[in-house]
């Protein structure tokens, strides 16, 4: 099978990760890369580290450059896909790393981003509940938010087994704040700090995290979600918590159950903690479940390359399915470390 | 006033964090340092950052050399403290950094560290209710351990306003570790990775924060307590959250009562948001609170140094009051950033 | 003694520096601090380790307003210092923190930084032999660049040792950039990476550097420097060799002879070498001074914090002196560690 | 083709980055993976990034367990593979990661080392002259240290053009130390310091550098090499430099030359400085090269993974050769960055 792929924000940290996994993927050819501001120079100018493509010239992001390729992927600031998917063939496989496509409920996209609701696409975490159905054939698909994937597969097992009512406070490396050119993203300042943004609700991944976990528990679940920004480019370690319904539930068997037969997914053995360089640029998420037997509560911990899992890994999966390649074709759940 | 003092432990990093504060308290003069095993070397060896002081020879930890001075610090593992401050004279200032005398239930003390309760000593957070009066006139301090210290503070003001029911995720940097030869403190790695560990209610401050949170609020609390690594020397980063009772009550005007007069607790202002690197080497806690109003749910996020105030600079200012110095002498809240 | 000074530059790196180390002297009260971009906003918002400034509103950055102080610091881009000092008080001590003053060379003015060449001040960096004497007195000071305060001290003393060719690779922390947003800059960038920058004698402290060591051979002496960028906020170590002319020549004594009386240039105790945590914050210079035996190579290497010694350190040190201050008033040797 | 390996020292870094490479070779089936301290436990337990050996038990380093593969990787202390490999079928491939069998002097190997020397195997830097062929069918190979493969790429290609006295510093990230629990290897000491060590021709890797430096030359050459320890995993840069016979040589086409062909060194395009994040997990070495016109002398900066192109890359990479593979099959060119 020969694929031919584009990408729509090559000079990103996003466009980076999909093309470094791209580049690995076996069925793949690699076709149009554009860009925004950077279009006219070379890749290499921007993502050092894919030599393969160093002379590869970025073009302007229009629908015309990405005509005729097989998948275009979308590394875009949000408000940018529905324009750009409306004017590829129906056929072509559009996938979406930005949010545009997240939400089902068109007054959560009202509340959270604003503008126009360009309505929801298959969902393209497929270790949810239904989610590997929908993406099977689609040609459309929304890859989910960073803190919204570590957060639903930390918790959505045991959503039956919980009240509804969980925290979750995720602490992240810095790329999943983008290359953009902010006094409080400079090396400087981050290294040797860690601070909490989007406090008390206001982060732009409440309402896809709300959504997921609703989903799975069949009911409205309030989320707590706070965000942490850690010295690190790489890796979301997320804290999530709930009380049980019954203290003695069988917490762990819910986990084996969802996760047996899932490839990236790993309940790793009891006594072992997971950490973000173990699945550094990798697709796999480890995670761990224990019970604070004082309090009856659930606590979750899990791990993620936010760049991999967490968005590019992802939308390669997705497509993989889409396709009907098989689900782990250029994807590894080997990290890199130390 | 000129203070005699000496500190046991003193190629460690609490040590080491004691003997820069110490270095710059104007009525203190520095005595005997002393080690376990690095007694013979000198403190050059170990602390190159504390030139003043780089031909110190570290003598062997025992009653007889800390003997003779005002202010004796402990800066030992647990279950060592006891022993030492029975052979010390009655008058001696002893300010234990360990956990031996934090705890005021034999029992917790039993479940959580063993070996003989040696009681409890007055407890060196200042800014908790009726803390600062136990402080004057002590003979003998337990200075808080680095979690509890920014748990308290960042709750214990709301206490009366929330259910007893609070979720603590404290993002650490490694020091709070000490000096152990662990291959998971080695650089290689900690850099480039997160990792949570003693989940689930099994960290030995738990029972510290509840002790100090139960107080607060005049009632049992339930602690939801998670330590999170993070690649950074120093540092603590608490999200802390609790339901309101009534969520339109006036949370910050509780803060800003109970910190009003505090010399080193800084309420922000509205919407500016902790960072570890602004308290890094100062004794200030900087704190932000905010209601999730989506959910009723306050949330409060609070930054310290775990090596100041979180250990030596909360020891530096137990000393001060109960010897009736300035509070605030020989400690500043100007953190060294970036 | 009260003097009242003045920063211009006040939310940048350096003019954060300066600051936290005037709050900490005694004879200084904090007047006028501006800023370009910056006015009009509160100093809290850019420097939020200087919580006892945070409301001070910064002001326009004009002669007015620094006019009526007894020194004035200036932290702003090279090419500004002339002009302003030119409209204060000839009384005034101008202590500039830029390039503009330092080169004594008006044609290597024009090659490496072009402009009107302003002419050269005296030179910040007492250590340096006849410069301390300049200082005294003076109302106008240069204070050195990073690169070439680390570079000169570490191969001064042996410059009447050594052919008149060295070489300095000077590994950095980021901070010494300042707070531009580049994107080279950005955490996710600089975190896990290592690049070298201005190579080949493309880095305009190189000429400060040849000035500075050339005076010390009494020769031309050919600087082949190169700095590299590292991940960490502050702290620059030198690693800085030439040959020696005699290769049993006492370098060792050259040095404790140079630095017998220095307060703030530590030569080490044999066997140890210097780190940058250990002069992190700090005025103090570490070194180890060594002989290759096999190449009759002298190479010694340096550690300076970047921001204080190298350069707000530097300033107050060199503001004590021209005031007749006792040198060290409001500066130490004791590093935040670990 | 079936290739049936085993590592001795899977649980340390340079094994596990074999492992990590090996678990993405087509040719590749992982037998026996042994270890000394840590025989007994799960691998899962000492590398928790290599997934799919996470439940494989680490048996004793023993000839027994090694024998009946094709290949066996040595990645062990030095002064032990002579004795593994002696006992092992002269037609098995040995791939040691050790220092062993890297210097062809007796002498060398006396003074730097001790011991028996064991003499020396073909020289896995195929990119050197000559030592591509002498790998071709081998059955022992001594993988080059990390700083001999970056020093030696970065001025092997100049050696006819420059003065036979050449400077290095090269910076490292901490995992070239290895998992020892040295105290100065801890996070706490290693996050935001940066350190020289070995300085003055103190470093092991002094005589392989020379070793190969003298070989491109074709007479004695006089290195100057300085190690930096920098906060980051894994990565090195190299800044390297010799004074030119003649100023105006046709540097880059000597590099252009000696790299046309070479599937992992990558010259840069001109103004393009190589960064180690760019390499990171990837088998490439990426160079700049430039002249300082002012001194007429050859500046190179080379960036390469310690643990891949520095260790078990060129493991790899010698294996493929000496197995008649294609010399690239299961290495990669493509970092992971940011």
């Amino acid at each position: 099978m020969n694929v031919r792929i584009a990408v729509a924000g090559a000079s990103g940290y996003a466009g980076g990760e999909l093309l470094r996994l791209l580049l690995a993927h076996p069925d793949v050819e690699i076709g149009a890369l554009t860009a925004g501001g950077n279009a006219g120079s070379k890749l290499g100018e921007h993502q050092p580290h894919l030599l393969p493509l160093a002379d590869r010239v970025l073009e302007e992001t229009t629908a015309e450059v990405l005509a005729g390729h097989d998948v275009v992927f979308l590394a875009l600031p949000h408000g940018h896909s529905a324009a750009i998917a409306a004017q590829l063939d129906a056929g072509v496989l559009v996938v979406d790393c930005g949010a545009d496509h997240r939400l089902t409920d068109a007054d959560a996209w009202d509340r959270w981003y604003g503008g126009d609701y360009a309505g929801h696409w298959p969902y393209g975490l497929p270790e949810l509940p239904g989610a590997r159905e929908n993406l099977r054939h689609a040609t459309r698909v929304a890859v989910p938010g960073c803190y919204p994937t570590v957060s639903s597969l930390a918790l959505a097992p045991a959503m039956a087994l919980v009240e509804p009512e969980v925290v979750v406070v995720a602490v992240s490396g810095t790329s999943g704040a983008g290359k953009s050119l902010k006094p409080n993203l400079l090396g400087s300042e981050v290294m040797g700090s860690l601070s909490a943004y989007g406090v008390g609700g206001a982060h732009r991944h409440t309402p896809e995290i709300t959504q997921n976990l609703s989903a799975a528990a069949g009911k409205l679940v309030a989320v707590s979600f706070t965000p942490v920004l850690a010295p690190l480019p790489r890796g979301i370690l997320a804290t999530c918590s709930a009380q049980l319904i019954d203290p003695a539930a069988d917490v762990r068997g819910a986990y084996e159950k969802a996760y047996a037969d899932e490839p990236f997914v790993h309940l790793l053995p009891e006594g072992r903690w997971p950490t973000t360089a173990a699945v550094l640029g990798s697709n796999a998420v480890q995670l761990q479940v224990t019970v604070d037997a004082d309090l009856g509560r659930l606590v979750v911990v899990a791990a993620i390359d936010n760049l991999t899992k967490g968005t590019a890994g992802a939308a390669v999966q997705s497509m993989n399915i889409a396709l009907g390649l098989p689900e782990t074709t250029g994807l590894s759940t080997v990290g890199v470390a130390p």
